[in-house]
């Protein structure tokens, strides 16, 4: 018996789809939590702040992980990929970028990159790049020219844009650019709680019109009940979504960072990569989950509650069943075959 | 008798320093003009679109042509080498970006850089980078938090920061955010000649009550005389920046680009360094000076008429010294000793 034959139905069969995860690749209780929840398929962080050498580093040892792992997780290139890692009971991994610096200046590499896997790009994170301002950079100078072919190619090529830490100005502009639905991968409404990070009304309405999808997020950060959070308040933040743009946009992107440390911390959170911030400690110090996400939330084994949480709330099993993955695949089948 | 025992005085005492010159090195002519026309010392470009990598590669081989040609010029890091370099009859060579685009993510490589010789880096080219944007961008955020980081290191290392081809909203930032005066390399003002690299009133007056320079550039496309452009036409250009900033502020930088051939023009003209205008012919086909610079300033060679124009026009011989060199003295003595 696998893990995932304990789950009890309706959930054992559906599409769980996590629209982000950027975890400790390294730490097998990462992939043991996975199989245990049951997940279909993540989209794995692959870069954040690295440019393009150390990107193509990272994919490759990408490859040679998911070989390494074989029994437990999958590449994800199509939609049929994740529908093969439901039938053989792994997780599908689908290479996502939380930033578009790994292409540096050149936009050919973006279809490298397409080649080399990668499916999922945000435009931008926290801070500038040569495409647009993140959410906490100074200036929101919104897209640029290279940031507007940048966009055109990824339509061409089928890769799902981000705009989870991208900034006001230039996820709009995004999303007026865009020839294909776009996504917030994990991000909450402003309006539900008001930090940063969270997108303004505007933004999730356009959208949400366009037929994009956004992945409520659970980390503690972006939940108005902060440290004293429990499942049902992550429910709060997906309902409070589904009420603004409907069930049909609504996802879950977790934005689990399981076994991370405190250099994982250290890096995310600089200035470019490079200028750490203050409060870093000792780079070595693990996670504490239970201090990142809602009680009975705390990784991604316990995703099989969240389908309870969304029952007890009054959901239907076919609206549950889109915002657990069915929203994140539609969005999937039309954007990866452009 | 050297080219330089030709020159008339008072010329052949002056300091005479070219605040912008990104000719083709490789090319003996450049530095028999300079040789011929008394230069005494060029911002030399190293940099434009590149980023950190090829950049240290084109410094060493900048290192290797100065050993190469040790009889005509010589490296510059402070400005007694600017003096040591008029005193042996030969042309300076300050090292200078015209873009950070070097340091990629990195505020240390500043420092780096400097240690390497650089003494000039324009905050940005043309269009976006991690500090600013440039003045054909389409979008006009202003200055970073990683672009306030930049400014703030080459205040603290000596950095002189050049502003030519930056827009409009991150030209004033820099200069309100720099504790030490900058300069625009090579423009003139756009009420002088309304084209977007023409500078504004207020960031030429902000420059200059700062103590900054400005270098009026000869380049025909940035002259309101256009393809029919002589000599004078460039003293209007100087003598308007005078009339309008004062004689202390203003210089030359004619942007000659000798012996260039398409391929430059296609890698300066393009977006990001990286996609090509679609003006592109044959990439070695080498520039007609005649075609972009005014009649009697086609290269180096020529700029002893410069000082008979200047005098032709009414300036008095101390002025004319502060607009061919006296006044880029003054500003690196400040600025490259903070």
């Amino acid at each position: 018996m696998t893990p995932e034959d304990s789950l009890a139905q309706p959930y054992r069969d559906a599409i769980v789809v996590d629209g982000l995860n950027v975890s400790n690749w390294d730490s097998d209780a990462v992939y043991d939590s996975l199989n245990a929840g049951g997940v279909t398929a993540i989209n794995a962080t692959v870069a954040t702040w690295e440019g393009f050498l150390e990107t193509v580093d990272h994919l490759a040892r990408w490859d040679a992980r998911l070989r390494e792992r074989a029994d437990t997780i999958s590449p994800v290139r199509t939609v049929d990929d994740i529908l093969a890692a439901k039938r053989d009971g792994k997780t599908g991994i689908i290479f996502g970028f939380q930033n578009a610096s790994p292409i540096e200046d050149r936009i050919d590499r973006l279809a490298l990159f397409h080649r080399l896997g990668v499916r999922i790009v945000q435009v931008t994170y926290n801070e500038r790049n040569l495409l647009g301002d993140g959410c906490y950079e100074r200036v929101s100078g919104g897209l640029t020219h290279f940031g507007a072919d940048a966009v055109a190619e990824m339509n061409r090529l089928g890769i799902l844009i981000d705009l989870s830490h991208v900034g006001e100005r230039t996820t709009l502009d995004v999303i007026d650019a865009s020839e294909q639905p776009v996504s917030c991968t994990h991000a909450n409404a402003k309006s539900y709680y008001d930090v940063h990070r969270n997108k303004t009304d505007e933004a999730l309405r356009l959208l949400a019109e366009r037929g994009g999808v956004v992945g409520a997020t659970c980390i503690i950060t972006f939940l108005k009940t902060g440290e004293d959070s429990t499942l049902p308040d992550y429910v709060d933040a997906i309902d409070d979504l589904v009420q603004r743009i409907g069930i049909d946009h609504v996802a879950i992107g977790t934005d689990f960072t399981q076994d991370q440390t405190h250099r994982f911390w250290r890096y995310i959170g600089s200035q470019q990569g490079s200028k750490y911030p203050a409060w870093y400690i000792d780079p070595n110090v693990r996670n504490d989950q239970r201090l990142l996400y809602p009680r009975g939330l705390e990784t991604p084994d316990r995703l099989p509650a969240l389908a309870d949480a969304l029952s007890d709330r009054g959901y239907r099993w076919e609206d549950a069943e889109k915002v657990l993955g069915g929203n994140w695949m539609r969005l999937f089948r039309q954007v990866w075959q452009p």
